[in-house]
C-alpha cells in the first residue's frame, strides 16, 4: 500500500518519500510500515495544509460474515462501495489525491500548498508515528499553517459534520495461565484451576451491561458537565432512529439522543474485545485452555489521564484476583494508549471547511465530537502548534471495523468536492486565529 | 482415513464395509464420515470379541503452539511419537491392525474372531453411530461374546489400568446477540448494550474458581458416596506428583490424590471452552462484536439424567440473563450429551485383560474410572448386551486434545503386545459371566 500510495502521489507531481519508523516494538524482526509523506506545491504566498490519512486497515475475513470479498471493492446497484478500508480509510486518502488530480485537469492551481502524512499502522496505535510527527515538526512539517484530518464520520447519513473533539482509548490485556498446556477437559476437569474460568471472573467485574464502568475511581476522573455544554447537545442533528439504523437493532442503553450523543462524546466505555487462546472457531472443542487473554478498552476523556486509568484498572483487576483465591497467575497489562482531544471550532480553519460544506451540500455543518479516538490528532495538534480539524467523509453506516464495511458513492464524490473546496476556502480566510 | 483404514483392513484379509450414517444434523450438505466395520474370523467354536476405535481427530493447528506439525508424525529421541491423534485413537486403532498382522507374519492362527467397529465422529458426539450400533446389534455385532475399546489412558506413566467407569458429557452453547453487525467500540461504547458484556456475566455464574458448579440443583443429582467406594481410593497408585507432571504446573484444586481422583470420577465438573464470534487473535481490534457464542461442557456422573441437567441449566442460564435487564436477545442450547457409564470390573472380559498386563508388564493393573466421556461405550452395552471394557494404551502425559498430544514407542508396542495377549486370554476364559 506504501508503495502503491508513493508511485500514485509521484505521478502526480508530488515529492515524495517513503520514511522508515524502525522495527516494531517486542516484535524485532519486523520493520514498521513506513510513513509515506508529500509535498505538493511551494509558494510561500499561499498557505500549507497538513493533511493526515492512513492506508492500512483492520482485520478482515471473508468467514467472519462478509457478503462480499472484503478485499475486492464490491459495488452494489445503490452504489455502495463494500470493502475493508473504504471508509476508513482508504476512501479519504483517495479523495485527497483525486483533489489534485482534479485541478491538474482542469488546469486549476491549487490554491494553498498541500503537506501529505500517510501512515500504515493507526489501526494499531500508530506505532512510531507520534515521534516521527515530533521529530518533522521542525523540518518537513513546519511550513503548516493547519491540518486537517478525514478519518471519521458524519453522526447520521445525510448532514456532515466538522469534528472538534474524541475521546482517548487505552487498550489492556489480561492474561491468565495454569498449565502448561491446554489440557482434556474429561480427565482434568474438577482437579485443576482453569485459566478461562479466572478471566471471565474478571473480565465480569469490569462492565455492567448497562455500560457501567465498575472499575472504582475511573468515573471521579471524568469533567463535570457544565450547563453550558449542556444546552448544545439539543440541537444536534441526531435521532434515536439514527442511532437504532446503525445499530440495526433496538439495543440501545439510552431513552434519548442527549444522553446517547453524551455516553459517546463526553464519558467514557468500556467494551471486552474477546478472548485469545480459548476456543473460537465453529462446533465443540472440550479442551481447557492453558492460557487465555482477554481484551478490553476504555474509551477515555477529559480529565482522565491515560497514567490514572492505569493504575485504577491495574489495582482494581488484581485485587479481583486475588479474591478469588486461585493458584493460576495473572497479568495485566496496557496494549496501547492514545488521549482524548478537544480543540476549538472558532479557529479559521472550521470556517473554511464550514462555508465548504455550505458550497458542496447546501446546509449548515453540525458541529461535533466523536467517540472513536484518533490519537495523532493530538499528536499533529502538539507537535505544530497548529488548529487540527477533523473533517470527515464517510457516514453513520459505513461499517467501520464490522463486516461489510462500505463507502457510499454520493459520499466519496461529493466528500472530494467538500475536500477540494476546504483548500480554496482555506485560502481565502482573512484571519489567522 | 476412512479409504485409509478400510484398505489396510482388506489387505490383512478382513471383510469390510464402509457404511454411510446418512446427512450431518443442521448441515444436510454435508455427509457424516462413514463408519469402517470389518471382520477378521469366522469361526464358530472361538469366541468373537467386537473392538471399537475412531479414526477422527481434535481440530490442531501450528500456531496454537505445537511445537512440531500437528499432522505429521514426528519422533523425538525419547521416543515420544508427537501428532494429532498418535494417542486419540489412532495409536490404539493402528493397535489392532497390528496384532492382526503380527499374527499373519508368525503363522499363528487368531484364537478369536475379530468384529472392528471404526468411526470418524467420536470427537464430535459420535454423530450417527448410536443408531447404526442398535441397528446392527442383531446383525452385523450380533455374534458378539464382549467389547473392548481401547480410548483412554492409564492414570500415570508406568502402571497400566483397566478402566470400568466413565464420566459422561453435556455440551452447551450460549448465544447473545445484539445488533445487526460488529460496532465500532469507540463510536457505540456506552450507547449500546454489549453481547460480550452479557455472555461474560452469564459465564462468571457457571462455576467458580475452585470447580464448584453454581447451577443449583446440579450436585443434588450426584449419587451419595458410601463408605465402600470411598475405601477403593487409597489403593489406586496415583500420586499428587502425577496430577501436577500431567498439568505441567502445581494449580491443582485439591490437596490429596483421594479427592482428586473423586473429583475426576465420581464428581461433575464445568468447564468454558471458549467463545465464538469475539476477536480471538494476537493484537488489538477496538470491535464490539454483535454475536458471540460461550461454549462450555459439564461432565456428567451417576445419577445425573441429561433431561435434568438441560433443565436445570436453561432455566439458571435464562433467570440470570433476565437478571442483567439487557435489550440483547440470548439463546442457549445442547450442543451434544452422552451419557456416564458404569460397568461391573469382575467379568471375564476384565480377568482376561488383567492376565494380559500381567504377561506383558508384570503387574496388576489398577482398576480405575475415567473422567472423560466415550459415550460408544454405553452404547455398546445397551445394545449389544454384553460386557465393555476399556483397556487404554497411552499414558497420563499424552496431551490428548491438547498441542503436542503424543504416544510414547513403548505404549505403542507394548500396548499392541497388550491387545493381542487379550485376545488369547479372553479365549481361554472357562466362565460366562
Amino acid at each position: 500500500m506504501a508503495e502503491f500510495l508513493a508511485s500514485e502521489l509521484a505521478a502526480l507531481g508530488a515529492e515524495v518519500q517513503q520514511r522508515p519508523l524502525g522495527k516494531q516494538p517486542g516484535k524485532e524482526h519486523l520493520e514498521l510500515p513506513p510513513v509515506v509523506i508529500a509535498r505538493y506545491g511551494n509558494d510561500k504566498n499561499k498557505r500549507t495544509i497538513l493533511v493526515y490519512g492512513h492506508y492500512d486497515v483492520q482485520p478482515a475475513l471473508k468467514e467472519d460474515g462478509w457478503s462480499t470479498e472484503p478485499f475486492k471493492l464490491t459495488v452494489d446497484n445503490h452504489g455502495r462501495m463494500y470493502g475493508r478500508g473504504s471508509t476508513d480509510d482508504k476512501g479519504p486518502v483517495l479523495g485527497w489525491l483525486n483533489v489534485i488530480e482534479a485541478h491538474k485537469k482542469a488546469g486549476v492551481e491549487l490554491p494553498v500548498n498541500l503537506l501529505c502524512c500517510f501512515e500504515g499502522m493507526e489501526e494499531y496505535g500508530s506505532e512510531g508515528l507520534e515521534e516521527f510527527i515530533q521529530s518533522e515538526s521542525k523540518s518537513f512539517f513546519k511550513d503548516a499553517d493547519a491540518v486537517c484530518i478525514s478519518d471519521n464520520y458524519w453522526l447520521g447519513t445525510e448532514k456532515p459534520c466538522l469534528t472538534y473533539g474524541l475521546r482517548g482509548c487505552n487498550y489492556y490485556s489480561i492474561s491468565v495461565s495454569g498449565p502448561a498446556q491446554d489440557l482434556h477437559s474429561g480427565v482434568f476437569g474438577g482437579s485443576a484451576h482453569e485459566p478461562m474460568t479466572d478471566l471471565v471472573h474478571i473480565l465480569s467485574k469490569l462492565v455492567d451491561s448497562h455500560g457501567n464502568i465498575l472499575v472504582p475511581g475511573i468515573m471521579d476522573l471524568v469533567e463535570p458537565l457544565t450547563e453550558e455544554e449542556n444546552s448544545l447537545y439539543p440541537n444536534i442533528s441526531y435521532t434515536m432512529d439514527n442511532l437504532h439504523e446503525s445499530l440495526g437493532s433496538q439495543t440501545s442503553i439510552h431513552p434519548t439522543k442527549e444522553q446517547t450523543l453524551m455516553a459517546r462524546w463526553r464519558y467514557p466505555s468500556l467494551s471486552i474485545h474477546g478472548v485469545e487462546g480459548a476456543y473460537s472457531a465453529p462446533g465443540a472443542k472440550t479442551v481447557i485452555p492453558a492460557k487465555v487473554i482477554g481484551k478490553f478498552s476504555i474509551r477515555t476523556v477529559p480529565n482522565m489521564e491515560s497514567v490514572d486509568v492505569n493504575r485504577l484498572v491495574f489495582g482494581y483487576i488484581k485485587a479481583e484476583f486475588a479474591k478469588l483465591n486461585s493458584k493460576n497467575t495473572l497479568d495485566v497489562w496496557l496494549q496501547h494508549d492514545g488521549k482524548w482531544w478537544v480543540s476549538s471550532p472558532k479557529h479559521w480553519n472550521f470556517t473554511a471547511a464550514s462555508k465548504a460544506v455550505k458550497q458542496v451540500f447546501g446546509v449548515e455543518p453540525d458541529m461535533t465530537r466523536e467517540g472513536g479516538s484518533i490519537p495523532v490528532t493530538l499528536s499533529f495538534e502538539q507537535a505544530t502548534g497548529k488548529n487540527v480539524l477533523l473533517l470527515p467523509m464517510g457516514s453513520s453506516t459505513d461499517a467501520a471495523h464490522s463486516i461489510n464495511e462500505k463507502l457510499d458513492k454520493r459520499n466519496y464524490i461529493e466528500g472530494t468536492k467538500l475536500l477540494g473546496a476546504y483548500l480554496h476556502y482555506v485560502a481565502e480566510e482573512p484571519t489567522k486565529a
